[in-house]
């Protein structure tokens, strides 16, 4: 059995866990998988973290292009992160007609189609089961098991910091701001949050998620997205009173029309699988027109997750190496236009500050009536403050453009101190 | 790009599923995956099946072995069942130098071990995603994604029947026999529901996975099997009132000194992943080192899942084919020991009638004490009848044998009506 040798850009807790995984279950993998792991070179800035993860100095270079092309390493495994000089080393190991396993979800959701079709190009394997879910198989069953199938949706919660925030939210009553500190303090959130709290971490998830399901290129900048900033625990607490439960979700469907691409704070009903996704676990659940649906749940964060998707990736990529075997491409050959969300038809739930004074809900039911927006429910909760009072809206399915001249109509109104909070209504059915 | 051909022995549901998918997908098959898939031969009994199926008479036979051995057809599709020409028919495949798909559970949880030999010997790919969950990719990520890890438990809830049929017992009080006739008449139950009701059709499955998951031969004769006969709606609402859900589990944990393997009603936390899994669902619940938890869920049942499944297998076994890559093959090479039940140390929930008198209390207590169960709580429930009340012990974490030794000398003291029920609890963290 030829010995796969394995070059690692960026020593991190993703890296160093891929090496613990080896060193612990390198025989293992031999006798099961019939491929034989060792990692031969590694980069990074830090080079305490050589020693530390047990590497010889020959091994190690703080010139990660330097381990791209030493001829002694076949497989290269990318853990940098960001669009910049990964970018850079992913490209130039595909030239070198080496095999890629990458976790970086922002390089291939910003920069997937042209690094496809340079893998595609040279007939390179590019593996990233580590962009989506941590440890969760989600890529690969979605590409192999799943291949019988059309997909017509995806949707996930794919960020894992979010999840524990609205979770605690939910359970506790928290606010955004102190669930935001906490998840600081145990280091689930960067000081930064603004990548996982306004969505653009689940965005360039879903982007993979959806470029993969119909085989059509998503990327980044296709995807609307919208965090949880401005959600309330009286916003969760409403929707649990009537059966939901709100989650930030990625959501793609495929249309007659396009790919329909979004993540927004969501409400769901409480009895769905996904609502009962807690903490820091992710989930994604898939309709394929005979599997009917699927769900892959699991770690979405952590170093020994995100390491066992990059060794798993490893393992195929190796296996396929040894033996040749034709890659699958991710060209994405079907290419259907993204929907706007203009035309997005969905429920609504609105929560509106108001003073309470008589003729303010006929003002408000003319608004919803000009536009043909239907409702399905209006409730009043006590008093918000001093002679206010608060409403909360829930509409048929409506069309998004529609709604958002409602919502600009309705600021206009004077007796509307607030339009305190828009939740999207999926029924998931 | 070379067709392959495919020959399909037993055309039921699933095998018409499989043509039905390879119909409407073959031209995305071959875009996306490589793979060009034709159904050139097929064999049935029924031959009123070849005609709604599409087949032409040429291609059709009563004669299994003439499929296998059409030298036109490259991969043999099992999908007859049971554990007797099917046997007789996968070797001959196998012999032949044929990739082998099948679902056939019962028959690779009986003769696994023979026929993984003769695959290995002869360097041949089988597959059988279908065989465990239906259409829920869960084999191959077992065996490919999560390949870096060390599985140490494998839990499923894995017969959608009695999955219905506990839902129905959980959310509307019904009792077992009610259920029964209902999804007998819906068409979830066969006529002679032994099968899926005593657990056995639970017990190949968790055979199945459990061989996978710890590279060790598990076989349907090694698993304890405890079906649902004996559970009534009080054993359920009871569970439900201190917090937890009855579902039938396979287990498979790998301790120390061996695997342990069953099947049986168990109680486990209202707020575990599995516990909402409901209806004719299934699930899968991995535990592995790195990957941490992860689950799998989806349709464990009905055609176009089942079909899924097979087509997924198919994909992936042409695939290896064309390209002559090397198997992975499952001949279990760690060859772990079965530990017995009365080894097992879990927690139980018992509930007796007993007539009303005093001194009872104490008698039962003498029990326990004697061989050193600790009870974490009794509770004493409403009259059960004339003169008899209901009593429901839990016990902490215990020795099954101690367990039995307890529940036989119970039985024998005179104020003890009836030992209506005992439940393993499993908290599952």
């Amino acid at each position: 059995m030829k010995t796969i040798r394995i070059g690692i850009l960026g020593l991190g807790v993703v890296g160093g866990g891929v090496i613990e995984i080896i060193n612990r279950h390198r025989e293992k993998m031999k006798s099961h998988a019939g491929v034989d792991l060792e990692v031969v070179r590694a980069a990074d800035l830090t080079t305490e973290r050589f020693a530390q993860l047990g590497l010889s100095p020959q091994q190690c270079t703080t010139d990660a292009f330097e381990v791209v092309n030493d001829p002694n390493v076949d497989i290269v495994v990318e853990l940098i992160g960001g669009v910049g000089v990964a970018r850079d080393l992913v490209l130039a190991a595909i030239n070198a007609g080496k095999p890629v396993v990458t976790a970086n979800k922002a390089l291939l959701a910003t920069y997937g189609e042209e690094i496809f079709n340079a893998a595609d190009a040279k007939g390179v394997d590019i593996r990233f089961e580590a962009s989506v879910g941590g440890g969760i198989p989600v890529l690969e069953p979605l590409t192999h098991a799943l291949t019988g199938n059309e997909i017509t949706r995806v949707m996930g919660i794919v960020n894992g910091t979010t999840n524990y925030m609205l979770t605690r939210m939910t359970d506790d009553g928290l606010s955004f701001d102190e669930v935001l500190k906490e998840a600081q303090d145990l280091g689930y959130a960067e000081a930064d949050p603004t990548a996982d709290v306004d969505g653009l971490d689940a965005a360039a998830k879903i982007a993979i998620l959806a470029s993969l399901a119909f085989n059509s290129r998503v990327t980044l900048d296709d995807v609307y997205a919208e965090g949880i900033r401005k959600l309330s625990a009286t916003d969760i607490e409403y929707a649990e009173e009537i059966g939901y439960t709100v989650k930030l979700l990625g959501i793609a469907n495929k249309l007659a029309d396009g790919i329909d691409v979004r993540v927004h704070p969501t409400m769901i009903p409480c009895n769905h699988q996904l609502a009962s996704v807690n903490g820091v676990y992710n989930a994604v659940y898939l309709t394929g027109d005979f599997v009917g649906d699927v769900m892959f749940f699991g770690e979405g964060a952590g170093a020994g997750a995100a390491a066992s998707a990059v060794v798993g990736d490893l393992v195929e990529a190796a296996r396929a190496y040894q033996s040749g075997n034709k890659v699958i491409g991710c060209t994405c050959t079907d290419n259907l236009p993204i929907r706007p969300l203009d035309t997005l038809r969905t429920r609504y739930c609105v929560r509106l500050i108001i003073e309470d004074k008589s003729g303010v809900i006929a003002q408000l039911g003319a608004v919803f009536a000009n536009y043909g927006v239907s409702l399905k429910s209006l409730k009043q909760r006590g008093a918000a403050g001093a002679g206010q009072v608060e409403f909360i809206f829930m509409t048929h399915e409506t069309l998004e453009a529609d709604m958002q001249k409602v919502l600009a109509d309705i600021a206009q109104i004077d007796a509307v101190h607030e339009v305190a909070s828009v939740l999207r209504v999926e029924n998931l059915d």
